[in-house]
C-alpha cells in the first residue's frame, strides 16, 4: 500500500504505536487479561469524553454503528425525535430513525451554519420530542455546533440530548457531563488516530434508565445496549466476540491522549488548523465556514473559481501521496475537505499540504 | 498480553502473516488502492465459499453482525421464518428474527444432534416459511448439519435457505452454490485465522432479488445490503467507513487459504481433529457428538465424572497458556469445547493440548 498522508475527512493516519498494537498476538475475548484491557479502554474513553457515564464503550463496528445504536436504543415505535440538519449526517440520522418507527421532525440550516439556542427552543416547544439530535462536528461541512446551554433547554422540554461527536472526540473541546449530553457516539478513525473498526458510545444515566424502561425490545440485536452493556459491564455476559486487536489499537490510541493531556491536544489541533487557515489566506483561498464556528479538525476549503477541484484531489494523491476529499451533497464541487486530526495535526503536515496545493494549482 | 494458544470455540490465533498485515500503514477507504483490495477480498471470499455470488463481502462488524444482516434483510413484518434449533445459535436467530417482526416457527433437536431431510420436509410442509434457517456448524455443540438435499426441499416449498457457517468456513467442506444456500454468514476469527472484527456474508441472486423487491426499508441502516452492496459493488457509493486494517488482515488470511488450497485445508482440519479424538479415546474420554456428525473445527469433549471442568479450564490457561472453553446452555458443566481451527489446526497443538490435559487431570 502507498504511504499516503491522510488529510481528508477520515480516516486519519494511525499513530505508529497504534499500528504496532494492532499486530499483537491475541488472547481470548473472555480471557482475564482481555477483561482488564476492556476496563482500561472504558476508563480512558471516559477521560477522552470527560464523563463519568458507566456505559462508555467502543461498539464493535465503525462510526455509523454507534450512531445507529443511539437511535435504535433511544427510539420506540412512534417516539418523536427532533433532528438538526445542517449537513450530510443530519440526513443520515433521519434515515436511521425512520427505520425504528420514529416520528421525525427536523430543524434545518444551510450546510456550514449552526443552530442558535433560540432556534432550538422554538422548535422544541413546537415539537416536544423525546430526543433532540444534533451534530457537534459536521464532517460534511466543517462546522462546530455550540452545545453550551442546549442541555438546559432539553431539561426544560423534558427530552434527551443525542450528539454526534465523530469528528470532535479527541480533537475539539468536548465535555459530555458538563454539557449534559445523554446519547453520544464517535468514531476511532478521526482525531483518535486509530484505524476504523470501532465506534465509541456513551449513555448518561438518564439514557440508560430510558433504555431499561422501554416497553419493547431494542429493534436491533447487535446494537442492543441492554445486552452489550452486560458484556462490557461487571456481568461479562457473552454477547458477541469483541474485535480483540482493534481494541488493542484503541487502548494505545487512548493512552496517547492521556499522555498528551486533553487540553494540550485540543490546543495543538487549534494551532495547526489556524496555521492552515493562515496559509490558505496567504494563497487568497477562503474557507466555507465562518471562523467562530470552524472546526479545527476538518476544514471546508472553497475551491477557487477556475480550478478543477477533482483534478487537484487526484494530483495531490497521485503525485504527492496526500489524500484530501471533495465536498458531499450541497457542497459537492464547491469545497475541498481537509482534515488535521490526531497524529496528523502537525505543522509539518500543514506545510507539506500547502506546498503541494501551491504546486498543483500553478500547473 | 500472554502468549495464549487459543484452542477454544474462537477466536483462534491469527496467522503471523495476518498479524503483520494488520499493522500496515493505512490508505483512505475510497483510495483506488483500497478499492482494488476490496475487489481482491471479494474474489478470495468467493473461492473460500465456493460461490459465484456477486454480493459476497465482509460486513463491518463481528460474526453476529452478518448473522443479523441475513435476518434484517430477509425479513419484513409478518414474514414467516422456520429456524432449526439444536444449539445456542439457533436461539440467537430466534431472538434476532423477533426484532424484525418475523412470525417465527422452530424445529428443535437435542443439542449435538442434527436434522434429517424428512424432519425438515415435514416441518416445511406445515409452516410454509419464506426462509428456512439452519446452523451448519454449531459452535455450542460441535455438530455438523448435513446440507445436501436441503436446498431441493427449499425450492420445493418455495423458500430461501439461510445458513450459519461461522465455524465451518475455511475448515469444513462447504459449497454455497452447489448446496443452493441463499443467505449465508460467517466470522473471521475461527477457521479463517483472522482476528474478530469482520463477518463474511454472501447472498444468492434469488436473495438479492428478494431484498430488491422488499416493500419496506430494511429495518437496520448499518446492515442494509441494498446500501452496503453499492459500497462494495461497482457503484462505490459511500455508506460507512470500512475497517481498513481489518481488511488488510482478512485479505492475507484469505490468500493463505488460496495458497494452501481448500481441499487440502479441509483435509488438514479433518486429520488433526481425528488425531485429537484418538488421543481422547486413549485417555478414556468421550466426545459428545456422534462421529459422523462431528465438526473437525470444534469438538465438544465430555467432562469425565469426578473432574472439575472449570478447574481444568483455569489450569490449562494459567499454567499452560492454553485456552479451551466450557459448555454453553444445555451443555454447561457437561462438556469442554475445543477448537482446532485454521492456523491452529496442527499436530503439535493437538499433542500440546493432550499432554497438558493429562498433566492437569493427574493432579
Amino acid at each position: 500500500m502507498p504511504p499516503r498522508l491522510l488529510l481528508g475527512p477520515g480516516p486519519s493516519n494511525a499513530h505508529p504505536r497504534v499500528l504496532s498494537a494492532l499486530g499483537m498476538a491475541q488472547v481470548g475475548h473472555l480471557d482475564p487479561t482481555f477483561i482488564t484491557l476492556m476496563n482500561e479502554v472504558q476508563t480512558l474513553l471516559r477521560y477522552a469524553w470527560q464523563t463519568d457515564n458507566q456505559l462508555t464503550i467502543p461498539v464493535s463496528g465503525t462510526g455509523s454503528a454507534a450512531m445507529e445504536a443511539t437511535v435504535a436504543n433511544g427510539i420506540e415505535q412512534g417516539d418523536k425525535i427532533l433532528i438538526g440538519i445542517n449537513g450530510y449526517f443530519g440526513h443520515r440520522l433521519v434515515d436511521m430513525a425512520s427505520r425504528y418507527g420514529a416520528e421525525i421532525a427536523t430543524i434545518e440550516k444551510a450546510w456550514g451554519e449552526v443552530f442558535t439556542l433560540d432556534e432550538l427552543r422554538e422548535k422544541l416547544a413546537e415539537v416536544r420530542p423525546k430526543i433532540l439530535a444534533l451534530v457537534h462536528a459536521e464532517t460534511s461541512t466543517g462546522a462546530r455546533q455550540p452545545l453550551e446551554g442546549v442541555a438546559q433547554l432539553c431539561r426544560e422540554y423534558d427530552c434527551l440530548l443525542l450528539v454526534d461527536t465523530v469528528t470532535s472526540l479527541g480533537g475539539v473541546p468536548l465535555f459530555v457531563d458538563e454539557w449534559g449530553i445523554d446519547l453520544c457516539y464517535s468514531g476511532t478513525q478521526k482525531a483518535l488516530s486509530c484505524p476504523p473498526g470501532l465506534s465509541p458510545l456513551t449513555f448518561s444515566e438518564r439514557a440508560r434508565e430510558m433504555v431499561a424502561n422501554r416497553s419493547s425490545k431494542v429493534g436491533n440485536w447487535y446494537l442492543d445496549m441492554s445486552l452489550v452493556g452486560k458484556y462490557w459491564g461487571s456481568e461479562r455476559t457473552y454477547h458477541h466476540t469483541a474485535p480483540i486487536n482493534m481494541n488493542y489499537g484503541l487502548r494505545e490510541a487512548l493512552r496517547l491522549i492521556a499522555e498528551e493531556g486533553l487540553a494540550e491536544r485540543w490546543q495543538r489541533h487549534q494551532e495547526n488548523a489556524e496555521l492552515f487557515w493562515d496559509g490558505l489566506a496567504e494563497m487568497g483561498i477562503d474557507c466555507h465556514v465562518a471562523k467562530e464556528h470552524r472546526l479545527p479538525t476538518l476544514t471546508t476549503v472553497k475551491i477557487p473559481s477556475g480550478v478543477d477541484g477533482k483534478a487537484v484531489v487526484g494530483a495531490l494523491r497521485d503525485d504527492f501521496n496526500i489524500e484530501i476529499a471533495g465536498g458531499l451533497g450541497e457542497l459537492g464541487g464547491k469545497v475541498w475537505r481537509v482534515g488535521l486530526m490526531g497524529y496528523n495535526s502537525r505543522p509539518e503536515n500543514v506545510a507539506r499540504l500547502l506546498d503541494a496545493m501551491r504546486r498543483v494549482m500553478k500547473r
